[in-house]
């Protein structure tokens, strides 16, 4: 068999526990719900983590053992410690992969990989949203017909405030006369990332058959590859210069010296 | 007369205050040798600010009055504050162009504009440079030959920890044997960004009439030629819907709030 | 006075010949009516060609004298001979911008320098498109708020096989039910280029002010701001290697000699 | 055991028998040296075609049992049928992977997935080529070092004429002091593309065991993993739009009609 890959869901777990529809719509927590999403297949070992846990359930130990990591959050995105942030950033560059779900493109690590604000428009109507497939064979989309509708979504329009993305994978259509592009990938380091519009608390979008078809597919699109990209910044010895030269003019750093970070 | 542009150049000026070497060959600081370069050019209006002023001189009215920042660090990529680099980056984002030079691939600026680690390999051995033009036509490249030399340098070599760029203007060959991407550019918002490699500060290299010349045409390159983006994150009211809908479901948000960040 | 831009609007001029409804919407062909839109602009010099004339009025002095091309066909590509194709890359390739509008889509020159099929989904319904704003700063959407419609229009559908654009200007919306990348740009070589999807000939679509206004502005941003990439292969003799080098074992080729295509 | 890759060399085949000095290096061909270095992989399937066989050796059925074609020419890019170019187009968008080797830079098929002149600069003295990995963990570099060199070869120099590649993974320093970007990828449609510098056919370069590992790496990374893109341009009829329209204004095409390309 091959090995699975081993996907960890975050949530901050904020709103299933202040808002009565909330809750109800997502008993288990929306963590609880995509894991469930995501353990449909065999392939995937899935565990979940939430703000509330010591260091958000982010320690360097789990997050090495992590392949995939998906990022639910909308209330707190101020509240999780800066450590944390640094330290997700860092396993994404060695090669994890990240996937921002829905209101996490404020999430500081979404932000922090962009490099822009990851600002948008939106509307919280429950409106129809359709998505349409840009890229035919795309991992991402596998299994999916030319188009699929969420009945009842939040409206998150353009402009997207985002890099340009290296593939679309999906842009959104909504009933309310907007377009978004609800399905975009990245690379930054060695890690893949993927960002997936469709998710606001109050509906059961996490319960619907093809946005969990996404998720899954992502996760296989995401997971890495390859080796891991060991991130440093070496002093090359002049002595281990490819071409034979010698030392010309004064120096500021000392042989074997780190560097200035 | 065309207006001019307003180009800022920042530098941390720390090494120039501490280190002999350095302060012998840029006796006005490397800012000033810098700004020096750029007023050759009667079509850019240039100051200076370093991270000693109050706010490190990029307070936000001066910043409002920049049209391209040039940003030289090196030993305190951590003294610089928060705010203020969340402050460049929103002016990034609206138009202002960014320069980051040499050591300042690890400033927060640049790192933060990248969303990557901007780690490399290097080697101050005072070695040949020579930086060879990979897009003849770009404005950064104006009036430069096929390629240029520098004497003495600081050797900057691959891997680059950044994402694509959307152009690669320079790569550098060092006598040692390495290679660099020493001139690429990217746009995050409305802001252009342009990483130029040589600059080390025990080597007369802001002094190369060439690399004048590059940091020249970058200042034209990167200067906005649009618009400003105003950032925001507006609700739509139904009622400003461009489709006619009704409200569906239930809602979280009041009408006219702001979202959650 | 800055130097005026340089303009050719080439058409097929092929529906307006034979359809009537096409020949009342646009009595001087799309040609003229997109000729006079683009002559609202004093600093737009403008010119316009058509598949009928001699090498397709697009002589190597013509283009040589051409900043911006912009080209509308539907009918005929096929009829545009190949030598007058590469004739046109290589001035793309040289700096010149490409605007292709509507079906272009499909014509030689776009498909070229796309490197792809460029196929899409269409519907000919009179249906109402809005376009959306996607980059608010670009030169391109300067003075178009944050959408605008038109009343009647085709439908061009995702996917649209294309290379992922450098930039997205404008995502529409169907009526239908679709969604489209219908403002794009890329570059090659020194040339810039863009695709707009609006333009279907049975529709006054080029009589619309901001049709006419993203025209303009399409323009103002293709045209080159630098010098010519002059395009040639040549062979470096080992006396011009920057380094002081001398041949090793066999060799194909003679010294001077112009190489193999 | 997991499915084998299925793996076509292409060569044009000419200097090889026309000259002795070629011949000598590559006693079976270019083409069967590199089947050889790809048979060490007992995952990849090899075959191998050229120039002078029927179609070239590219029929429709062989190129719909390739995964990936690999392509070296040189001497006669000029005498590959159009036909043949736009077969392989068409199956590169559907998914098959294309690796362009060395002088392949100017051949057709890759000069039209690039949509560029695919110019450079050259010099045929044996001299000494380092490549450096500028992105560790790509799956095209696994098992390389930070580098690794040719002891002789034909000089491939910027600026080279492709458009900004999704990833570099190998830039190059020779020893006459230029650089080039010599292993680089991109994707059309769903096919990927990787090019790759080394190979002049005077040498004996695809002998070296690093640049056979880099060639089955680089079929592992270019093979599809995803279903075809099957590429069509379909009318949507407008009783199949998703939302329901009613046909406003006049037409241009009948019902069902299959366009005009």
């Amino acid at each position: 068999m091959a090995k699975q890959i081993r996907v960890l869901v975050w949530n901050e777990n904020v709103h299933e526990q202040e808002n009565a529809t909330v809750r109800e719509v997502y008993p288990q927590g929306i963590h609880g719900t995509i894991a469930e999403a995501l353990k449909e297949d065999v392939d995937l070992s899935v565990s979940t983590a939430t703000l509330q846990e010591r260091e958000h359930g982010l320690t360097k130990d789990v997050l090495d053992h992590t392949d995939v990591l998906l990022w639910w959050a909308h209330a707190a995105h101020g509240k999780v410690e800066n450590e944390i942030v640094e330290r997700v950033l860092a396993r994404v560059w060695e090669g994890m992969g990240f996937i921002a779900l829905h209101s996490s493109h404020y999430s500081r690590p979404f932000q922090r990989l962009m490099g822009t604000s990851c600002s948008l428009t939106w509307r919280e109507a429950g409106e129809k949203e359709r998505l349409w497939v840009c890229n035919p064979a795309h991992r991402i989309a596998r299994g999916i017909d030319r188009y699929f509708e969420i009945p009842n979504t939040e409206m998150y329009g353009e402009p997207f405030a985002i890099p340009t993305p290296d593939e679309i994978v999906f842009i959104s259509w909504f009933e309310g006369g907007e377009v978004f592009r609800s399905g975009c990938t990245w690379k930054r380091g060695n890690g893949k990332i993927f960002y997936f519009g469709p998710g606001h608390e109050v509906y059961p979008i996490y319960q619907h058959p093809t946005v969990r078809l996404v998720l899954r597919n992502a996760v296989h699109w995401a997971a890495p590859d390859t080796e891991k990209w060991i991130d440093n910044c070496p002093q090359i010895d002049i002595e281990n210069a490819p071409e034979k030269i010698t030392t010309k003019g004064p120096r500021l750093h000392k042989k074997g010296e780190a560097g200035l970070r």
